[in-house]
């Protein structure tokens, strides 16, 4: 296996090829990366083209699609004919002009998503989503089996994958944007983080049972009101940017969240779930 | 018992309080919403005064604090003596000044948030926050279990439940705006909610492990970074804007929890865990 990108998450695919015995060469693009695997026995190359060339399958994880084409293209000759699987994270349309790219260079290609952290990596709790090619994922999946238990195949868009991930990190971090402005405004009210976490953690909890509820108003595009209808939600996130703005503490994200409210309100949908934000986000003022 | 405001909320509490065998005095503003717990042997008062007259504690829960004070002065000299226990949400401001009218009236005064379903209400479930003079809690603690098991005192400051109670709904609300976004995001890119709906599950269990470690980094006023420095959220919610965009979505969101999230790597910051945000959040731009 070849594995082109040594940052945290690279060192960690690397580092479960060998783990597996896969024979394993990494290239990095600036040096001192790669110590620690040449001394667990990887090959070093000294260009993207001469790790390539030796192995069929090549795993490239770094910063974003930018450096994926910097460091790939001039390899395109030598990937022709091999697989490149492509961990980088970045957006559904850059994947599918990766994959665009891949096919009018005779690279046989798919694309990935890592969902969990450099720790998980090569153990059961990894979790990588795939997508792309169908035929190319069946003849490497024991092999991508490696980098950890839970290996997901999405299907033949190449896009797909980067979909899951864009979608999935756009609720982590806009709740931990909740979350951290939660505790300034406890803090800035004199409760501490500490006293607040365990009830913060209770929060947390809610957010299943809303992830069911919502998928299913969504796909039926229905959105009966419920307890957590939108007026009384609007009400609840007026209360947060007032308590905020007495503090003076920055309400910008409170304050785009109740814009979008209030455009659903306005446009007669007060008494709905809040799943109804769906339909208002994908029509923006 | 005296219950005032029969919404969803206020039902639930006069029910509880029936439940437990509790002489049970109920009002509200329209008619209509009594019939149930009359029933049940409930004994319905014709105005805020004569309900608050029939009980040493009288619980109110309606919209707001403007419409408390609007159901409670009226009733002032009736309630001189007795305990008022103000489960309203609002403001930690507001629940101050509640607190200071009913100091000036000789009326004893707890305030709490209710942080639970209207289901919960009665059962092991429930949890109800108190705050205000300690000695009025202990004298009806044992009474107010009958709300549910979950009643916690959170010490004298009337303002503390209020403070707990907005700064936990900012992290749901933000939280569950996320997870709308998240929908519409992969609805946009063909991804149905039911496919997004497990792995969302898999992110929302990440938050308790970024509460604990977050509240240790608020506490102690130092964000070491991780793998979720700044600077590599940053790109991640870049990635989140992008695909928003291109797909025609609302970005509002995402672009001012970006915008803060620009602010501390701009002040240097970039290497710091993501609980920095609380610091730049206490001082906007």
């Amino acid at each position: 296996m070849t594995v082109l990108g040594l940052g945290p998450m690279g060192q960690a695919l690397a580092g479960a090829f060998l783990d597996n015995g896969h024979p394993t060469t990494v290239w990095n693009r600036t040096a001192g990366k790669d110590e620690t695997l040449v001394a667990r026995g990887a090959a070093r190359a000294g260009t993207p083209a001469e790790a390539v060339e030796a192995s069929l399958l090549t795993v490239v994880c770094v910063i974003d699609y930018d450096a994926v084409h910097a460091i790939v293209e001039p390899a395109g000759s030598a990937l022709k004919g091999r697989t490149l699987v492509n961990l980088t994270a970045d957006t559904p349309e850059r994947s599918r002009r990766a994959a665009a790219w891949a096919e009018e260079n005779g690279v046989r290609y798919l694309d990935g998503a890592i969902m969990t952290p450099t720790t998980s990596i090569g153990g059961p709790e990894a979790v990588i989503l795939y997508s792309g090619d169908q035929e190319t994922y069946q003849e490497h999946r024991a092999t991508l089996g490696a980098l950890g238990a839970g290996g997901v195949y999405l299907g033949a868009d190449p896009g797909r994958a980067a979909s899951y991930d864009v979608a999935l990190l756009d609720l982590f971090w806009t709740s931990v944007s909740g979350l951290v402005h939660a505790f300034a405004l406890a803090r800035a009210e004199g409760v501490s983080a500490r006293e607040l976490a365990p009830f913060a953690k209770g929060i947390g909890a809610l957010l299943p049972v809303a992830i069911d509820e919502f998928a299913r108003h969504v796909d039926e595009g229905e959105h009966p009101g419920s307890a957590s209808a939108l007026l009384s939600a609007l009400a609840g996130m007026d209360h947060i940017a007032h308590a905020s703005q007495a503090r003076g503490l920055d309400t910008g994200v409170i304050d785009a969240a109740r814009a979008v409210a209030r455009r659903a309100v306005e446009a007669g949908h007060g008494g709905d779930s809040f799943s109804r934000l769906t339909e208002t986000i994908a029509r923006p003022a």
